[in-house]
């Protein structure tokens, strides 16, 4: 029986900075069966590009503030440079990849993040996944890939948190079909101990995640990751959610995320 | 009844850098009725970012040399920033419009340029335009909007001519459905006298051409825009090609190209 169960799978910057790594995983990702979804981050590309150009990274408790420069270099190098290379290199891997943002087939809706409290700018946060342009695309064979620059009602371009693409795209999709949410980084999965990659916890339940929490094994870095699984494990059809290495897509490592 | 004929209209580089005209032009383009494709030049963005980052612009023979870096910008402004500012805007104007470059869906296949006798760098010419992509989208109700990046077999990208993209994907379309092509620019149509824009040439046959060129009234900027207009007529089932104003996409207006 073949298995219609959408995978969706987000690559973190990390990988796409180094391109051995990235043309490795993009191999895997060649090799997985079934319809599929590519979301990516960004890397550091656009930071540099911004220091080449001389436009300013504001950081506001940690978190990039976009102003209209830095979003014109987020279009380029998300939507533009790494989508398109990512595409290309996945259709000479025999994917029929085709690069979307979320302004392509209007497939994310964002609405600006209000000013207050804190104005980080060109940032969107998402409101509307369109499952139809997506499922008329994997319908016809292809494969999205998604950068995380959306659009809104009118016509805007917005920069948006990749985590949040993947999780959103994915619960959408499972409202209207089975499918699975996968994000790939650079460790093994959530860890024990951070410095021991064999520390991996293989599964965190709503019982155990606040254990973790309380005791700083789920840190700041960890925590957006988890938080988001959580949501889509208890507000969508998806039944879990694997958090893995980059480098082993195709088994069955990682840790994973249920209720 | 309705006309299923496909429109693939050309919009230059002159329009897109021009933010008013630009958007009228989409206000136009968004009330053409019927299937319909977009193919969009780069426009001075790249030359100007090119300048800021200290990469020269070669040009042989008034014809741009691609290097690695101009590529990288090329990809990062034609299929990043312009593609999805004119993505969203189409959207906004209830165009369910679709970003590409040549790799999404492997849409035009290109070959990079042999080096000899003279070597453009990092150009790519059309080998191969996949209708099956394209009427997948336009059969799905959404409007390609393609820009000259295109990639070869082995996942290279590549800087194309926007006429001839917008040429090749005119002819492809016309074997699997009634096409029409449309080269949109800044003047009237093709002109008797440059400096008169109420004197275009209503029409253009193998006829006529010769005693056009020869007189110098079809000069070097606008020869190749009209080889390509015949190369259409003649090599496929486009019955006609028409050069107009960008500011008079939906009227009569033109030149007609008919063998």
């Amino acid at each position: 029986m073949i298995d219609k169960t959408i995978k969706v799978v987000k690559i973190g910057g990390n990988v796409i900075d180094n391109d051995a790594e990235l043309n490795a995983f993009l191999e895997d990702f060649a090799k997985l069966e079934g319809p599929k979804v590519l979301v990516h981050g960004g890397g550091k590309i656009a930071t540099r590009l911004a220091g080449e150009l001389g436009v300013e990274t504001r950081m506001i408790e940690g978190r990039r503030v976009t102003s209209k420069e830095m979003l014109d270099i987020a279009v380029m190098v998300y939507a533009g440079l790494i989508n398109k290379r990512v595409v290309a290199k996945l259709q000479a891997s025999g994917v029929n990849a085709i690069g979307l943002c979320g302004a392509d087939g209007a497939c994310i809706t964002s609405r600006r993040r209000p000013a207050k409290p804190v104005d980080y700018g060109e940032v969107g946060d998402v409101t509307e996944v369109n499952t139809d342009t997506l499922t008329a695309l994997t319908d016809n064979g292809l494969t999205p890939v998604i950068c995380a620059i959306t659009a809104d009602k009118d016509g805007n371009l917005l920069n948006t948190n990749a985590d949040t693409v993947a999780t959103e795209t994915a619960k959408a999709l499972s409202r209207v079909t089975p499918t699975e949410l996968i994000y790939c980084f650079e460790k093994a999965g959530v860890l024990m101990d951070v410095e021991d990659e064999s520390s991996v916890i293989e599964s965190i339940t709503p019982l155990t995640v606040k254990e973790l929490i309380d005791k700083g094994i789920i840190n700041s870095g960890m925590l957006p990751k988890v938080n988001n699984a959580f949501n889509a494990v208890t507000c969508s059809s998806i039944k879990r959610v694997v958090i893995k290495s980059s480098k082993r897509l195709n088994d069955d490592s990682g840790t994973k995320i249920t209720v």
